[in-house]
C-alpha cells in the first residue's frame, strides 16, 4: 500500500503518523509545499505577544523526527499541482523547480485553508500580512521587531483577528479593527457580543464595524494608510484577517465533488467522490450533528480527528465520523468566549422553531471570593424540545463549561434531559446550579 | 392544599419556594428545628478560612424574606418528633417546649443528614466539633478565635475534612488528619489519590490512614489528646468529619420504607412508600443512572433539584427525576479533584466488566504559559463499550472538565461515541485533544 498525503499540517501528519502506527509496512509519503510540519498554528498569537519567545517554540515535532522515528517519507518543499485520478498519480514541482510525479494506491487531500485575500488595492504592500501559516507568523513577528511597530490595523474580527488584537496590545501597539459587516460577532447573540466588544474597547482598541476598506496606500517611510469608507487610518502594520477559504483547487481540477463554501465533499469515512481519495482538515466539509446538513467549520480538533479516521480507513478499519457541533472557544483579553451548536439565527435558517434564553450567573458560589459574571445563552427547539446550542462569555470559568452542552448536542438531548444532568458543584468552581443548568431551567419554560 | 415540609435547608426551601411560585394559593408550612434556613453550607470552610468574613455572609436568604416575600409559613425552632400517617398529621415541640400538631395534605421529609458520631470516649468533650450546620460552623470559627487554636486534628478524610484542612492551614493552624481506613481516597484510582495526598502533605499536613482513634482525652487548660492506635496527637481542636448519616428516624418510625444506607426510599417522583409523603435531599435515596440501582450520594445539587421536583409534583405536574451519576468536585489547596460515575472497583461491584486507563495530559496547549499537569482516569465496560466513569486531579482546568463525561453518562454514551465529541479548543484552555478525549482515545483500545 502506497499512501500519499498532500499537505503536512494537522490532518495530514495525524493521518501519516497513525497509518504508520497501525501498519508499519505501509509506505506513507507526505508532500508538503512549505518547510513546516506539526506546529501549533493556534498558538501563534500568544507567541507573537511575547518578545522573549522564539516562534520555534511552536514546533511540536520536527520533520526529521517524522522521517527518522516514524519512518514517514516526508517531503517538504514539494508542491502538488495536479491529481491524475485515472493514472493514480499526483504531479508537482519542488522548491528547486524540479518536477515530480508520485503514484498512489490511496490519496489524502489535506491542503488546508488559506487566508481570504480581499480585492482591495494595496493588499500586497509590504506591511500588509495575513496570519495562517508558521511562515506568516514569523514574518509578522520579525516585522514588528524590525520596524518598531507602534500602530496596527486588523482587517476582520474573527477568532484570529481578536487573538492578534490582544497579542498586539500586549506588545504596546495601538490597534484599530475594521470590517465591512455591521455586527461585531454576527454568530453570537447580541447581548453576549456586546460584552465581548466592551472588553475589546476597554483595552484601548477601536472597533469599526460596517465599514469596508476601499484601499491601502503607502505613505512614505514604511507607513501605511488604510482607507475605509468613513475614515483613514494611519498605521505601521495591517493584519489581513478576513476569514479563510478551503484550498480545494486540486480537488476541483481533478473533478472531485465540492460543496459548501467550496470545501471538498466527504462522506462519514472522509472519502471524496473518488473511493481512493480522501480529504480531511480545513479543506474538507463535515456533517453538522444538530442540523444533519453539510457544513464547513475549519477547526483544529476536527482536522486531527479526521486525519486519524482516514488513517484507520486506509488501513481497512471502516471508521465513520459522526460530525461536528461547531464548538469553539477563544480568549480576548480577559474575556473567555465559547459557543457550541446553533445560534438563534442559524437555528431558524436550519428550519427549527427555536427559542432562546439569555441569563447572567455568577461563576462561583454565592459569596465566594473571585466570582465573576458569566453571560449564557441557550437555544432549544419548540417543536421537539431539543437542545440546539449554547453560548457563553465571561472572565472566569467559561471555556470548559461549554463542553457539557456540546456533549448533550452529540447525544441529541432534549433540554428537559439536559436539566437533569448531575454536574459538579463546589463553591470555588460555581453555584449549586451551574450556569448551563440555570439557563436550561429558564429555557424549558419557553419550549 | 396544605403542604407541610419538615426541614428548611436546600431541599425543603427549594420545594417551599417553588410550590408558592407555581401555586400561590397553596398553604406551605416549613417546620425547621434550627434558626437557619437557606445558607451556603458548602461555603463554610472557605468562610472559616478568612478571619475577616462573618459567617452571616453565607446566608443566601433570611427567614423573614421567605415569610414576607414568598408567603411561606416558615416556622423555625420547630422540631418534628412524629408523623401520624393515618391522621395526616405531624407532631413536635418548639424551642420553647411547646407541643404542636400540624395537619397535612402533602408532606415532604427534608430532614437532611447529620454527622456520624464515632463511638469513641471523649467525642463529646468541648473542642471536639463536627461541621454540618451553620451553627456548627459558627461554633468552630468562634472556638478558633477565642482559644487561639494553633493545632487541630481532623478525624476523617472526606470532602469536608479536606476542605477544612485547607481552611485551617490558611489560618496558620497546624493540622493532622487521621482515619481508620487504610486508603486516603478509597473511591479514587490509586495514582490520582496519591497526587492529592502529595498536595496535602506538601502543605504541611500529616496524614495518618489506617489508624482508628481509640479515645479523645482532656489534658488540662483546654488541651486535647487524640489517642490513635499508633500515636497520640496533642491538639487544641478536633474536627469530627467521619461522614454523615441520613436523618430518616421520623420516616422509619412512621413505617416508611428505607433502603440503602438507611436513607428514605423514594421513586422517580420523590414519593416515599406513602403516596402523600415525599422525601428529598440528603435524607433520601436516588437511582444511579450508570448502575440503575439505588444509591445514597448526598450532594447539594440533587437536594435542590429534588426539592423542585417535589414542588412540581405536589402541584400536579408529574415530574420524574432520572437519577444521579455521582459527579463531585472539590478543591484542596491548589489541587482540583473531580469525579463522575463509577470508579473501577465500583464498576466491578456493579457487575460490569470494566477496563480503566490513567493518563497525564497538559491543561493547556503545547508551549502555552501556565500549563499544568492533569491526571485523568476513565473507566469503560468491555462487554458493551459503555462509558462508566471518569476522575481527574490537577491544579488547572479540572473542575468544569468533569461535566463533559458526566453528561455523556446521562446519555448512556459508549466510549466510541464520546471520543467523537466536538469539544472546544484554544491554546489558553487546553490541548487540541482535550484530556478527557485523550483518555477516551486510550480507553477505547482496551474495550
Amino acid at each position: 500500500m502506497k499512501f500519499v498525503i498532500i499537505g503536512g499540517d494537522a490532518a495530514g501528519m495525524s493521518a501519516a503518523s497513525r497509518t504508520k502506527r497501525n501498519r508499519p509496512e505501509f509506505e506513507v509519503i507526505v508532500l508538503e509545499q512549505s518547510q513546516d510540519v506539526s506546529y501549533s498554528a493556534c498558538g501563534m498569537p500568544y507567541n507573537i505577544a511575547d518578545p522573549e519567545r522564539s516562534m520555534e517554540d511552536l514546533v511540536v515535532r520536527r520533520a526529521e523526527v517524522f522521517i527518522e522515528k516514524n519512518k514517514i517519507n516526508l517531503l517538504t518543499g514539494h508542491r502538488v499541482t495536479r491529481i491524475d485520478r485515472k493514472a493514480g498519480k499526483v504531479m508537482g514541482v519542488t522548491r528547486d523547480n524540479q518536477d515530480f510525479t508520485m503514484a498512489y494506491d490511496a490519496l489524502l487531500i489535506a491542503t488546508g485553508a488559506r487566508p481570504h485575500v480581499p480585492d482591495v488595492s494595496g493588499i500586497d504592500l509590504p506591511g500588509v500580512m495575513p496570519l495562517k501559516s508558521l511562515d506568516h507568523g514569523k514574518k509578522i513577528k520579525a516585522f514588528i521587531d524590525e520596524n518598531k511597530v507602534q500602530k496596527a490595523v486588523i482587517a476582520g474580527m474573527g477568532y484570529i483577528g481578536l487573538e492578534m488584537c490582544e497579542a498586539l496590545r500586549a506588545r504596546g501597539i495601538s490597534v484599530d479593527m475594521i470590517k465591512p459587516g455591521p455586527v461585531f460577532l454576527p454568530w453570537m447573540t447580541p447581548e453576549l457580543s456586546r460584552v465581548v466588544a466592551d472588553e475589546v474597547t476597554a483595552n484601548g482598541v477601536n472597533l469599526y464595524c460596517g465599514e469596508a476598506i476601499t484601499a491601502i496606500e503607502s505613505v512614505g517611510d514604511g507607513g501605511l494608510m488604510v482607507v475605509g469608507e468613513q475614515r483613514k487610518l494611519l498605521t505601521d502594520l495591517v493584519i489581513s484577517a478576513s476569514g479563510v477559504t478551503p484550498c480545494s483547487e486540486l480537488a476541483v481540477e481533478a473533478g472531485l465533488k465540492t460543496g459548501i463554501a467550496g470545501a471538498v465533499a466527504v462522506d462519514a469515512m472522509m472519502r471524496t467522490s473518488d473511493d481512493r481519495i480522501y480529504a480531511a482538515g480545513d479543506c474538507a466539509d463535515a456533517i453538522h450533528v444538530v442540523t444533519g446538513d453539510k457544513c464547513w467549520i475549519p477547526l483544529a480538533l476536527r482536522a486531527n480527528r479526521a486525519g486519524w479516521a482516514v488513517a484507520d480507513n486506509v488501513c481497512g478499519k471502516e471508521i465513520r465520523l459522526q460530525g461536528v457541533v461547531g464548538t469553539a472557544v477563544f480568549k480576548v483579553f480577559n474575556m473567555q468566549v465559547a459557543r457550541t451548536g446553533l445560534c438563534l439565527q442559524e437555528a431558524r435558517e436550519a428550519g427549527f422553531d427555536p427559542a432562546e434564553v439569555v441569563i447572567k450567573s455568577r461563576s462561583k458560589a454565592h459569596s465566594h471570593p473571585g466570582s465573576a459574571m458569566i453571560h449564557v445563552s441557550m437555544v432549544g427547539d419548540k417543536k421537539t424540545g431539543r437542545l440546539l446550542g449554547a453560548q457563553m462569555v465571561g472572565t472566569d470559568g467559561v471555556a470548559h463549561r461549554i463542553n457539557a452542552p456540546a456533549v448533550a448536542l452529540h447525544a441529541g438531548m432534549g433540554v428537559a434531559d439536559f436539566i437533569q444532568c448531575d454536574l459538579g458543584y463546589a463553591p470555588p468552581f460555581g453555584p449549586v446550579w451551574d450556569p448551563v443548568l440555570t439557563v436550561a431551567n429558564q429555557l424549558i419554560k419557553k419550549l
